[in-house]
């Protein structure tokens, strides 16, 4: 391929709210002078691109979806600095943003008060919409561009970009590590990357699962401990024992249980958002001076620190690789909760269109 | 009244479940080693009394109300180094905790993991019920009884025992200060402690209040700006402008609205329990970093901190001074909102039994 005429490329597109997803070609914009173009190689599948996929009111179809991408560089732009073709990168959930409100000047892009550009269903800096990773290459801007390190391969890498990020943030800026007991609410996607990669900062790792199913699990990836959460005892055994707890479930859990869990001056914090609100007891938060607080991915330095950590610690995502033809199959099983704990679409197998 | 003797003194009490204030007679412990025997010369009316005043279910009676003490040191027990008489002091909302557990140790006895004791309402060391400010005297621990300083009069430094150190201590620990935007919610007897105590740490200060009614007061008391909440057109004008909002109301916000008006990385902080659990949508959270968290009263240091910061910039509690027989109609006024912005019982007005 060459990048003065890349216009048009295959992917897997969501036709029309809740359709399967269907073969396709989708336009890849000319590689700009700040652009990196990216043979993608793997892809992981994120419970948000299923809920994207089903969305009627604010999906843009037909869709690509993906935010999960690994892959190497085929061609940069004549003002490219940061990134060589043959280099490894990754690409999150953000392909742009504005780059001078506060938030964007503070590295934290996410926050973006113009607006992050999202990697699919959004509208990109050309005015066109963008297409995710469920394809074969991408066009993106050098600064939204990460660089995986030797040490992860690429399909374990993919789901780093979102699901990694995603836990590695909270737990950096709530500073879990040597001394600290942190919990980890959920283990499937984001919560095995939270034990892993809480385990790799030195913290005191429990998983609060529903149940003891994923037990084995839990403490290979590196928990300490595991509890099921629908045993009552639980929560009178651990009251009052972390100092932080990040919740992985999009459900409305008991919070003012949860709350409970913390030690004085201790945090739940949620990276999962369910629809519809919660009900807390402000009581639970005044009794210990305890925060409940919200976190979403992370910005793009951020994002480049965790692949780094991942890197020196060994850390992959722990993935089941399939091909194109198999991602309506993989939805179903996601939202099954039966895989482990990440599929990764192989783009080798996206045919041609 | 001499420390070997005393054993009975003059108080209002409220004899049973939302029954009115009457004259009583209430024992007092002899002044033991470590104890100090305070002659009361002013106690706030906090809202907190007539919430326990009519509480069927968790009030102790005859209960004798109030935690906003301040007084005159008139003996010491032997082995009491921290105060002598004639020393100005106060206590707050506890005379006791297990001074062994974390919470202790870190100076947060407000939450012993024993429970710390209550100043009224509650069961202290000697297995008897105490009773609160609302009386002529009180023997206390010298560890709980803090020193009053001279910038201050009692009376104005009644109220900072509760309603000052409610405000400074998550003021301080959320860091408000020079460069910072913090709001207050509700201008009452905390809110306006809230006002004194931001403005004198040099932070910008705005008052959400239901209406304008008192925007004049606000100003004097040295806010910045004020904005009625009952205008929709407030949360427009002031979104993503805090770095933090201490709500002092206790009543179910639209807490979605007001986590709205922080900046990312933005502090909800209440001072106040609704009975109700309140609702919030964890997307309000998860969208910019930010944290709902709670805060009750202060520490034993933090409160003499906060006595001296008070002394120190000049700061007491606005006030009406009234006597032991307009208790009762104060308790209405206080429903109705009608007082700025704090009762304070004289003392030297409830008489002999």
């Amino acid at each position: 391929m060459n990048a003065q005429t890349v216009t048009s490329v295959p992917a897997y597109a969501v036709p029309a709210a809740g359709a399967p997803l269907e073969r396709a070609t989708i336009p890849r914009r000319p590689v700009g002078e700040h652009d990196v173009l990216i043979e993608i190689k793997y892809t992981g599948i994120c419970h948000t691109d299923i809920h994207r996929a089903g969305d009627e009111t604010g999906g843009i179809f037909p869709m690509v979806p993906g935010h999960e991408i690994a892959g190497v560089v085929t061609a940069v732009g004549s003002g490219v600095t940061r990134h060589r073709t043959g280099d490894r990168v990754g690409v999150g959930c953000m392909v742009d943003s504005c780059r001078e409100c506060d938030n964007c000047r503070a590295g934290l892009e996410q926050f973006c008060a113009n607006g992050a550009v999202e990697t699919y269903n959004s509208t990109g800096r050309d005015s066109g919409p963008t297409y995710g990773g469920y394809s074969t290459h991408i066009v993106v801007d050098e600064n939204y561009v990460l660089r995986i390190p030797e040490g992860i391969s690429l399909d374990e890498a993919a789901p780093l970009l979102c699901a990694g990020v995603t836990l590695y943030s909270p737990l950096t800026h709530w500073n879990a590590g040597p001394g600290k007991n942190v919990a980890i609410v959920g283990l499937g996607g984001l919560g095995h990357m939270g034990v892993k990669i809480a385990h790799a900062m030195g913290a005191e790792v429990t998983v609060l699962s529903r149940s003891l199913r994923k037990k084995d699990d839990g403490e290979r990836l590196g928990a300490d401990h595991f509890y099921a959460t629908s045993d009552p005892a639980t929560f009178e055994q651990l009251a009052g024992g972390f100092d932080l707890i990040v919740n992985t479930v999009s459900a409305n859990l008991d919070l003012d249980a949860y709350l409970s869990l913390l030690k004085t001056n201790g945090t739940l914090v949620n990276v999962g958002a369910p629809p519809a609100p919660s009900r807390v007891t402000m009581f639970s938060l005044m009794g210990g001076r305890k925060t409940l607080a919200g976190s979403l991915i992370g910005g793009i330095a951020e994002t480049q620190e965790m692949l780094d950590f991942c890197a020196a610690h060994g850390l992959g995502s722990d993935i089941e690789v399939i091909s194109g033809e198999q991602i309506n199959e993989a939805y179903e099983r996601v939202l099954a909760a039966d895989v482990r704990y990440r599929f990764v679409i192989d783009a080798s197998t996206i045919p041609a269109g």
